[in-house]
Formats: C-alpha cells, structure tokens, sequence
C-alpha cells in the first residue's frame, strides 16, 4: 500500500538493530521473525490489503528512548510508526512504509491521580478502562467511552481524538486532555498544558497533537481531566418500526425534552441480531427494525427518574412502540456489550466488508441512511448500520449477499464506495467521525477538504517533521 | 512597542490606500486622521506603553475583501491586524507595526440559526449577547459567557479562545466552535469543521485557530454549538473572613457534592467595594474578607433546589459564614453584574495598574494568593484579586499605594511583575487563562514554555504566514 508520492525510506540494517537494542535494551526489540512481527502489521481493519510488516518492533520504557529513537530514524531516514493496542479502525498504526514500529505497551503506568485537581496523569500504554477503575472509589470517573475499552490504550484514544458511547453528553477525547508530554518528529521532548482547566499560553499544541494520528508527535505522559461521577443512571432501550424512524426521533427528543442524554446509540435490526448471536446473548427485541439505546445519568435517583420519564414518553410520542427501562448494572451492562460487540461480531461474521464511519449534521443522518438503503440495493449489498445517533456518527459494516462472488466484490467496491462517500459530501457530512482517516480513508479527503485546507494541514506536517520520518503515509501523503 | 526582531514593513502609501478604498469602498476606509484613527491604537488594556496607530482601517464586508486585502498585504508587505470590538486585555488588536487595521464591525449578521441540530452561524462582528437573544426564544443558549459580553465581539471570542464566568462547567469558546470559515494569511478562504458534533478528517484545525490570536487567520463565518437552555438556575453569594477561606472551599465543594456548578466565582472585599461603588450599588457584604458567587443551573428548578441546598451546606462546612440565595433573574443579575464590573472599576479607580490573568491548578489558588499577598507588601502595593475561581483563573489588579509615586511604580514595575511571574511559574501556572499573550505579555512566556515547544509553535506560524503579515508581534516574534 505504499503509495509512489511519499519519500523512499532506508532499510533497517542489523548495525541499526544493534543501535535499536542499545537503545531499549535486546530483549524489547522484535526483528528477522516473520512470525512475532506478523501482529504488528495490522489493526483491527479487516481488509488484508490494508497491512504491512514492520522492519523492527520496538518497545521502549520512557520518553527518552523515543527521542533517542526518532533522532536515529531522522538521521538513518528510516520510517517510525508509533502503535498503541493495535484496537484502530484506520490502519493508523500499520507501518505502510516498513521500518519501526514503537510500540507503547511497555508504557502503561498511571502516574499521579490528583483527586482535588479531579486529574489523573497516564502513560500512553494503560488501557482505558483501567482509569475508571482506579478513580471510581474517589468519587470520580473519566468521561471516555469509545467502544473498545476493555482492550484499547488511552494514548491511541488521543492519537485519534477516540469518540465513543458518551460523546453526546461529555465529547470527545480532546476535552479531558489537559496536557502532554510528547516526543515531536525530531525528537525533542516537549510538555503542553498542564494541571490547567485552561490556558490560552500561545498556541493550542493540545488539540493539534490530539487526533494527528501518531504523525506530528508521540505521547509519552498524559494529563486527564475527571468528573464526579454521576450517582445513579439509567437505560432505556426504545424500539421502533424502522431505522428511519429511531434516526428522526434523536434531535426531537433533545430539543424537545431540553435535555442532552448521555448516549444516544442507534442499532438496525441486523446489528442487533449479529452482535446476539455472537455474545449468544438476546434482547427483548421483537418485531422492531431498529433501537435507541438511550443513557441518562445525574446527580442523584430522583433526577434520572425525571428525565427518563420525560425522554421515554417523547420517545413514545416520537415512533417508538416500546420503551423498555433497564436500571440496575447487570441489565444495563447487557445491553452495553451488545452495542460495543456489533463491530467484532460482524468481522467475524463477513471478513470481506467496508467498515466507514461517516458524520453528518444530525438532522441529515435518516437521508444518509435512505442513500445507504439504495447503494445497498444497487449494488446486493448488506448495510447494516449503527452508531452514535445523537452525534451524527453512523458506522456502516457494508457486505456483499451471497450471491455476491469475492471477486464481484472487489470489483464493485472502488465506485461504490466513491458514491458513498459522494452521498456523505452532499449531506454536510465529513470522511469520519472518529475511527480515523489512517492510510485506508485518506484518497476520500479530497472530496471533503480543499486543497487549500489540505495545503495548510501538511505546512504543519512539513514544519513539525521536515524529514517526513513520522507515520509517513497517514491522512495525507505530503 | 515594535520590537527589533520582527522584519521591517513597508509604509501604506497613497497608492495602496486608493487599491484599499477599491476592495472595501471609499468610506469603509478611514486614514489621514489622527483623530478617527485613534481608537484603533488600543483595546482595553489600560497602559498607554502598549498603544500604537494604524495606518489606515479598513471596514471589510465579506471574505472576498478580506482575502484581496491578505493579498495586497503579502505583494506590499504591510501587516494586518484584525480586531473586533476592541474588548481585549494583551493588546492582542493592537497594530504595533503600523500598517493595516481590518475591522470586522460590518460583518455582523447571524446567518442561519438551526434549531433542529441545535447551531448558529454568525459572522465575527456579532456581539456575543446577541446570539442569547435570538437562540432562547427557541429553548436554547450559546454558553459563552466572557465578562464583556455586551460589548465583545464573537469573533474576537473565538480569536482568543475566550472563557468567562461559566467555563466551569461549561469550558471556553473552543468547545462550542464548529465550523470555521477562515481567510489564511496568503489570502485563502478555507472551511473548517462544519453542521458537526464531531469530525476527525484531518488535522484540528478549528482548535489551532480558536485562540490564535489573529495572527493564523481572520474568521469571517463561525458556526457555532448551543446547548438547551437551562430551565432554572439559583446563585449563592457565600461570604467568607479571608480570601484563603474562600478558595480553599472551592474544590472541596466539588469534590465533596459531586456537583459541577456552572461557575464558582471569586471576589475579594476591595473588589466587591471598587465595583459597587462604580455601580453605585450594594451588597450585603459585612465584614467578609471575600466571597464566592455560586451558580446552579439544570432542567428543573426541583432539581436545582436540591443542589443548592447541598452546595449551600458545604460552603458553610468549608468555612462560609453566610449564604445568601438569589433565585430570581433582578437579584441575580445585580450581584452578576458587580462581578462583570470589577474590571471596568478598577480601570476608573486606578490608571496606573497591571492587570494580570494567571491560571494555577486549581488546588493552588491560595498559594497564588498568599505570594501576592507578599509580593502587595513588599513593593507597597494593592492587590485587588477577582475571578473564576472554579478554573484556577484569577485576575489581579495591582496598583500603587498613595505613596507610591508614578515614577517609583515604574522603575519597580518590572522586577515585580518578574517575581509574580516566577511565582505563577513555581505552582505550575501558565501566563494566561483567557486574556491572551498578545504582544502585553510575551515577555513572559519563555518562563513557562521550553525553546522547544514555542519554536514548534513558532515554525507553525511561519509554515502558513511565511511574510510574517499577519498580527505581527504578537504572542511571540517570529
């Protein structure tokens, strides 16, 4: 998948492999084997045209290993791609070019949790879900929910401004990052913010680094912002008639009701079915075509017993025929993890798929889904969808029926795709919500952004990595 | 104030005045008057030491006009310095290089509001206020709240990144810029961001330029986000002894309620004294050392009431010796309003001041107190003391005793300013946590960012304004 724009880079030579242990120590360098290489030449994107091997794996402990690191890469002219669970949706962390892949797990301690700031300070290798469970018993929580908690490392959920469950209510990723410690392109390490709830001291460094796909910088400490955690929530999941339907209640309830849910997560018929099976798991799910699975969290029980009062007889009012109330954890949890297991059960269910992630304005999400119905029809294909509706964010795991052969497929794929991404342009929409653009969605940026706004996108790339030596090949080839 | 660093520009000549006159209309140009051209050598900061005069203003009404006057500037090489309303504090709208002024007066139109997705476009010229005014018949509220909100300009809130009273719980400006029409230094019109909750397509360009300072781009449409307007809200105004007290009562509230109130703001005695008297008005202040004013708002006034009471109960736990509760919009607004005037009063009492916003971890507040307190008593001098107090972001007017002479201020005036700075420096403070750096306090910086970090930034500016055009001198020189 390298493309011909991009530099052509050195070989990793064994007098640089010695340089690379030297470096990180002999026992955290991974080369000349095909085999414990292989899981580093992909992520999640199921599409094997999206992988290739890396040169080297390496797995350094600190911030200044990387330095030192990426100081080699410049002066050897080698490529680094930095990698974090490998849980991407984007191809993010394939090293596209060869070279090395840094791998972080190696740093995964929590630092410092600072319960009268209501901040925790992280390594970029702890796993997400790991911060809750070290700041609950304080009263506290972080407010990040992408759907591969469990598994992913909050340094790639800054790496891609990770979006998730709750972004609705508490947004995305780039809120709670306060600051960094990054190691940029050339090797320096610099720090940006701080234990600050703001900070307009010079540029906005914080929110550039955030979601730059591993390629203006690598994170080695991050500072967290915390909330209180909410003392009681509920779900509630509202079944409808058809997709169209669920999608064109969400801005009612909202403006209606004057309250923002915490999640407003959209399921079709057919994602919910996939994920049962797989979890062997079932919902009272009836004759619907579609659900919302709506979370609503407060201060205390008689508030969320307000609101959900109010969001489920809008939703009635709305088009649901069925409001069924889940609040206690156990049930509630159920219903979670069919929601977070719609992406695994269909990669298991359809290797050969086309997982997008297209945002539009809210109100234009029911003409995204009748686009998709009618691509699907053209072309005999599933589309079965679901995601964050609240914000926008549809996830599409589009798949050939089986009269569709392998090679069909593939040969559909390229204009189909091209009229998706045409039906997501036309509505107001953008490439993707949060999985990413990597090296898998980046020929579609051009429909979206302007070549002046993209000119201006790779000056910063060009100023902040003049040898093009950080996860060249991502977003944009410079 | 031009400093030695910045290239030399060229004069505007009568040529170029005619070339302007033909992009903007001949009476949107004002120059060759000293008089009309004077306002345009200042914005609020109150010291005449950072004033300099245009060349010339120009009034532009579109981005077109905007875009041929970048582009004029770039052939001539002549600055251009945007400005707003002139509501600044760092003299960021300041044209310390002559040339240009670009007043963005005559954009001022709300162009589309979208109750459905819950979005205003407005152009920059717009006064904050106003966009309230025309949202909250439909339910719904801009949640910017900068203290000059009557008067600042949304796009100078969007330049500067602009928090205010409720950030608290609401955060600053950048949370609620979606889109961004942007005119570049060369002249480019590029869109960022759009009608979208979330976007990860490409760099975060929107945040870059929110809080740029003018000198990465003019804004010439924004889009921003609304929130459902709280149906109730309550203020406390809780009277401690001291001004210790009071904040070290501010995160324990916090983390002891679990609750987020929408702003926690402070006020030391002569504050409260030197804004009721320039209102001439009153407040029930006894002998208090300082106060908090505590607002609560949520979607019913049930709701609200329970978390008063619960606020109200541990600001008296936490040293409070009363609380007095506003629950109606007259009392609401006269106390808001003492708050919103300190800084106009101090401006009367005292010309000769510096006015300063440094932002701390929260925690640290009162050690931030305690070395002004020292530092007021070793130079002889005020230390007047409000702000948001939830943030970690106070202003402190620092003025002269009576027998400190003009002179005396001065000559002392550096050392001292040296030794707060290294002060703010010590707890883990940054220079400024929403007036800007602009070119007022850009001396500073080097004392809180690396060489490293601001030549990252520094090479940012340079990739997308190479003729240094732009705002010159201002947040640094390039």
């Amino acid at each position: 998948m390298a493309t011909t724009t991009e530099k052509t880079y050195n070989p990793v030579t064994p007098a640089i492999v010695e340089e690379l242990k030297n470096i990180v120590g002999a026992r955290f360098v991974i080369h000349d084997d095909a085999e414990k290489l292989e899981p580093f030449s992909h992520d999640e994107v199921v599409e094997k045209a999206y992988r290739h091997m890396p040169e080297v794996v390496v797995r350094p402990r600190a911030a200044e290993e990387i330095s030192a690191i990426l100081k080699l890469a410049n002066r050897e002219h080698i490529p680094v791609t930095p990698r974090g669970a490998g849980s991407g949706l984007s191809g993010g962390a394939v090293p596209i070019h060869g070279g090395i892949v840094l791998l972080c797990d190696r740093m995964n301690e929590i630092l410092d949790i600072d319960a009268e700031n209501m901040m925790i300070t992280v390594e970029p290798g702890v796993v997400t879900s790991e911060i809750n469970e070290h700041v609950e018993p304080l009263g506290l929580f972080y407010a990040g929910y992408p759907m591969s908690l469990e598994t992913c490392y909050i340094g790639g959920n800054v790496a891609e401004n990770a979006g998730g469950g709750k972004a609705i209510k508490y947004g995305v990723t780039n809120r709670y990052v306060l600051g960094l410690e990054v190691v940029t392109p050339t090797g320096e390490i610099i720090e940006l913010g701080g234990k600050l709830v703001k900070d307009v001291t010079g540029y906005n460094l914080l929110s550039l680094m955030t979601g730059s796909e591993g390629t203006l910088g690598v994170f080695t400490k991050i500072i967290l912002k915390l909330l209180p955690k909410p003392k009681a929530n509920v779900d509630l999941l509202c079944l409808f008639t058809d997709a169209r339907e669920a999608i064109s209640a969400v801005p009612k309830i909202m403006t209606q009701s004057g309250i923002i849910p915490t999640a407003i997560e959209f399921m079709d018929r057919s994602s919910v079915q996939a994920s049962c099976e797989y979890l062997n798991e079932t919902l009272p799910y009836k004759n619907a075509g579609a659900c919302l699975l709506i979370t609503l969290d407060g201060p205390d029980e008689q508030q969320v017993e307000r609101e959900y009062e109010a969001v489920g007889e809008l939703c009635l009012a709305n088009g649901a025929f069925e409001v069924y109330v889940a609040d206690n954890f156990t049930t509630s949890e159920r219903i979670w993890k069919i929601r977070r297991n719609c992406a695994e059960a269909f990669a298991v269910i359809s290797p050969i798929q086309a997982n997008e992630d297209p945002v539009v304005p809210p109100s234009r999400i029911p003409d995204l889904l009748e686009g998709l119905r009618k691509i699907g029809e053209k072309y005999n294909l599933y589309t079965p969808t679901y995601g964050h509706a609240g914000d926008g964010n549809l996830h599409s795991r589009i798949s050939p029926k089986p009269e569709v052969s392998k090679e069909q497929w593939y040969e559909l794929l390229p204009g189909m795709l091209n009229e998706l991404y045409t039906l997501i342009a036309d509505v107001g929409g953008r490439v993707s919500g949060e999985h990413g653009i990597g090296h898998k969605r980046k020929k579609f940026v051009p429909m979206f952004l302007s070549p002046e706004t993209i000119e201006v996108m790779k000056s910063i790339k060009r100023a902040l990595d003049p040898n093009n030596i950080l996860n060249p090949g991502k977003v944009f080839d410079v």
